[in-house]
């Protein structure tokens, strides 16, 4: 019988929030031997995930620039978009699965791969066709919290993580429920985002850190922020309070 | 005037999820190249935060074991406890400051140390008494997921974390609001958290991975799971399904 078997592999390695030395040990050595890599960007822009791993290429790295379809004609949530960006994803894994049977290609990954990733849409269509490994990463909101330099969450508190581009009220009923909340995807949401909290009673908790862990670093109170821009790297945070053992607290 | 300023400082290493290499870079050599450690444990046990830097600490380092007070004859939330613990976290406040006057000492956090970290009782106390620095960590949860071999929150997805310790109606109640959702301390509260997935009609879709990530690793699909012993490093975990772009999925 003769089974052909790949010899290469896909291995997806997460970068963490931002800051090099806050990738993994496992993640900083696939990176800095990697022979192929490749990672998502819009088109025209250098992508974050290969501005993480700037300096730290070896020399005559193939580099595989996966670029997002142009997008800014199309709605978001349009079927046109759908099956562009569908399109996009299975002629990526064709051409990554084609390339892992003999090579290993390493696919940076902003965060943790798992947690809201955008490689989790190839992940999922090249299972049955290459080899993967996938290493996971400090998630962004934990880079945020550290550098907030609060506590984000104790002992029994519920954290929930949302994402500012869900209709007001359902942001609001999360808001109430959770303990420590995190909001991501704040963007143009952050109008309808305070008016949530505000409903939920939270926004005078409220924290946005601003591209945590990476240069250009900012902490803001939100409730002493105006309608600010925001880039596209932009958390708010609501810490929780659970138990703690404080003395003659009985 | 005479202002006295500390030379030392207290750094706190999230390690991640139990894996020595999911540490990160900086985590890394913060610990290799530390003079004294602490870390928490409970009396008799080696504490899971010391093995995870086994075999990688620098000769002649100090070793400050922050032994948990015995608390088998105490109930865990009676005021006694309470007053147990906090008088324990106080204690070492004080000897972790006056150390750090002159001394640089790394305390080893498993996961990441604002997420439901113990050192976060110590940061709290610390803070106008020492130079504090924290580096976050891949937390338990996200090691879990990867060890799970599937993707855990899309796009839109509410992610929320849980405790086990919560009563069964608040537990239900959130699993019904939730996509993605963990469940931690697990242990003698699996009966409790089943009886809640399935009132949320939760239960089929539930994994539980134990000791993630590290020697021992098991992941188990709930429902072919009798009542079975669980490891105190277990995570129950529910994967969303949010929005995806597929072809003709309009």
């Amino acid at each position: 019988m003769n089974i052909r078997r790949a010899t290469g592999k896909i291995i997806c390695a997460g970068l963490g929030p931002g800051d090099p030395e806050l990738m993994s040990v496992k993640a900083d050595r696939a990176v800095r031997g990697a022979r192929h890599i490749a990672y998502f960007r819009k088109r025209g822009r250098a992508g974050q995930a290969r501005r993480i791993v700037e300096g730290m290429l070896a020399p005559g790295v193939i580099e595989h620039a996966m670029e997002y379809p142009v997008t800014t004609e199309i709605a978001f949530d349009s079927a046109d978009y759908n099956d562009a960006l569908a399109a996009f994803y299975d002629e990526w894994t064709t051409r990554l699965a084609a390339l892992a049977e003999t090579e290993e290609i390493v696919v940076l990954c902003e965060g943790d791969p798992f947690f809201y990733g955008s490689f989790m849409h190839l992940f999922t269509r090249l299972q049955a066709r290459a080899v993967l490994e996938v290493i996971p990463g400090i998630t962004g909101m934990s880079g945020c919290w550290t550098a907030c330099g609060i506590p984000m969450a104790w002992g029994d508190d519920v954290t929930t993580v949302l994402a500012g581009t869900l209709p007001e009220a359902d942001l609001a009923r999360h808001m109430r429920e959770a303990h420590a909340l995190v909001v991501m995807k704040l963007g143009r949401n952050l109008a309808k985002v305070r008016r949530a909290l505000a409903a939920a009673g939270r926004a005078d908790e409220a924290w946005i850190v601003e591209r945590g862990t990476m240069p250009g670093e900012r902490i803001l109170k939100l409730s002493e922020t105006g309608e600010i821009e925001l880039p596209y790297f932009s958390l708010l945070l609501v810490h929780g309070h659970g138990r703690r053992p404080e003395a003659g607290k009985r």
